[in-house]
């Protein structure tokens, strides 16, 4: 069996909560021989700036590269709200994803039936919501240049900062997004503002032309990102694979796991691209939920998300897709149960704690 | 009594049809002696394209900065989806925008008890929502520079889009937002991406120092763009007003105004600097709905965005609120009553048309 290395970087806030019931995890999938999981742990985010000053250590950069797959929690809180923008918390995971080149940021927003209620929207309208949002994640308004403040005297300052796409960068991720509709419901919905934004226009011409090309047999629809944004609020089971930019994308993926009611049980992957001599891919799995410092290490943070994410890793980095089911299942199965962490459960139902959360799944598996 | 004088700008699609209900009431105001509106019309968008091959001409431009107000439908339509970017529909408005200094977007999302049913959220998450918000309209990546298209050779292109703010471009949509919020429930929610952006961190700066110099009576709280638009979806009733850039106040209202479940029935007015000699500004007043293409012509167009628009008008750009309570009770009344055009209307119900509307509610005035 091969032995798969894991960097885990659990972060701040919860994150080192929730990432304890994927170690749990993985040492009984080393105990039980069903895998070979080799890990080690690295700071990243406020916890890396509390250590040594910077958002990310080299070290921790090296172990990363090395890595066969990186598990990461979440990063940033109130107590580094002052520290500089460079290494500001969130500047230790934008290095990870620009650095190790992992465009393809996957989210899936899928409404656990056990949990539709918990939706501020009405059951109908989610219930059995399953749509998979593919964000480009090393382009765009996040790394374009300049990035800068000017000071212009008399007390005015300007801010700048710049949108950059080029064709190669939109066609990888259009190919991501076709590839992935053609396991699911055969649909692409590319969303940009080609009525504003120049990065909009060589968007659209350049889903189309990859469609055109190499897809034909998917649908392909594309809309603007305002509308887009307006059709999943009123409609969101029209969409089956939706692809857009960075900036879209973190607005329009948070908006979708918010309509699932449940955003602690939504993981996400980003992908590298596939080495053309090894077959393998850089990789990092994350929950969508941030370090909620407000329940930080009182045990009531809900693993879902992070174990889930795990099991992202498992079938996207690992090619374990009949053990990433499993997972899928055991987390199916305790919800159905009744379990429910503080996040998502009821008024009148007691919360189960981060822990007993990870035991049940385990017990489940 | 003064007399005003408007431009109307029907634009495309539905727009026409919707302009001849405002028509009507300000045909009626006139003859009842109630105001003195004089009325030119112009050009915008498809329209105008196909009669000058401009998205607006020159006549019209000067039209629009002679008039005390412009009202304006929609713009756009399929049938110039391969117009060139330059004289694109929307090149039209984004003229009229800029050029005429309009950089306040003023967009209420109020949920009309009567149509409450009609979100797809749950009637206790949208019961009473009642959010201004207040979009910065003149700058950031709608307008900076450079903003092109370059061929890299290879079959490669580079787009570029550029935000770029200033100081002072913030401090005054803050005051805004500010001078609003005392007239409503005192509450101003910022949102920006400062955790990524530049422009983010300029933004939070200046909203900080205005508040704390000018407005301390005033509740200031800073949000990131992503996690307000999912707070938006989660529990909208804990805005009042909400001020943001231009890219993020296109994506958040329009999410907003789905919220309301009819965006038939929203308004929204952009204004510009008050002239320190004549106390006047530049405004222009649309509905946040687009041009509807599909149905438009048929006479199924819910006017009543656009009429609330123009009662936006009477209040902020003519100083005649009392006038303006009256349109906005007659539009409620009319509802209240079971008047419903298509989009609004149950199953069960049939639908009134466009003129029906109007006339409805010019009788209840
Ligand atoms: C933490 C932050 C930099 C990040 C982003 O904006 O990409 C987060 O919101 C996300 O969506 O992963
Ligand atoms: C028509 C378009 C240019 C416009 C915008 O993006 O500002 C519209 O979406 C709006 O919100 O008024």
């Amino acid at each position: 069996m091969a032995t798969h290395k894991l960097l885990l970087l659990p972060g701040d806030g919860i994150g080192p909560e929730v990432m304890g019931e994927v170690q749990r995890l993985i040492d009984w999938l080393n105990a039980q021989g069903i895998a070979s999981f080799e890990t080690e742990q690295g700071l990243v985010g406020g916890s890396a700036y509390d250590a040594h000053k910077v958002s990310i250590s080299e070290g921790d950069m090296a172990k990363a590269t090395a890595a066969d797959a990186i598990i990461f929690g979440a990063v940033g809180g109130p107590k580094w709200d002052s520290v500089p923008y460079e290494v500001r918390p969130e500047a230790g995971l934008l290095r990870l994803r620009k650095d190790l080149g992992l465009f393809a940021n996957l989210r899936p927003a899928v409404c656990y039936p056990a949990l539709a209620d918990a939706s501020s929207l009405k059951r109908e309208a989610v219930e059995g919501l399953d749509i998979m949002i593919v964000r480009e994640l090393t382009g765009g308004v996040y790394f374009g240049e300049p990035k800068t403040i000017t000071d212009l005297g008399n007390g005015q300052k300007r801010a700048i900062d710049t949108q950059v796409y080029d064709t190669y960068e939109i066609e990888r991720i259009g190919r991501v997004a076709f590839d992935l509709a053609r396991k699911r419901r055969n649909k692409v919905t590319s969303m940009e503002k080609r009525n504003v934004m120049k990065s909009g226009v060589l968007w659209n011409e350049v889903m189309t032309q990859v469609h055109a090309r190499e897809y034909k047999d998917v649908t392909l629809e594309h809309q603007l990102a305002d509308s887009g944004g307006m059709m999943l609020v009123k409609a969101p089971k029209q969409f089956d694979v939706i692809v857009t930019d960075n900036l879209f994308g973190d607005m329009l993926s948070d908006i979708a796991a918010m309509l699932t009611g449940s955003l602690g049980m939504l993981p996400s992957a980003s992908l590298g691209e596939i080495d053309s001599k090894t077959k393998k891919r850089r990789s990092l799995f994350e929950p969508v939920h941030g370090s909620a410092p407000d329940i930080a290490g009182k045990g009531l943070a809900n693993p879902i998300a992070m174990i889930s994410s795990f099991g992202m890793a498992l079938r996207y980095s690992f090619d374990m897709g009949a053990l990433a089911d499993k997972v899928d299942a055991a987390i199916a199965a305790v919800l159905a149960s009744g379990l429910r962490t503080a996040d998502i459960k009821s008024e009148d139902t007691t919360a189960a704690s981060t822990t007993q959360m990870g035991e049940a799944i385990l017990k489940e598996l």
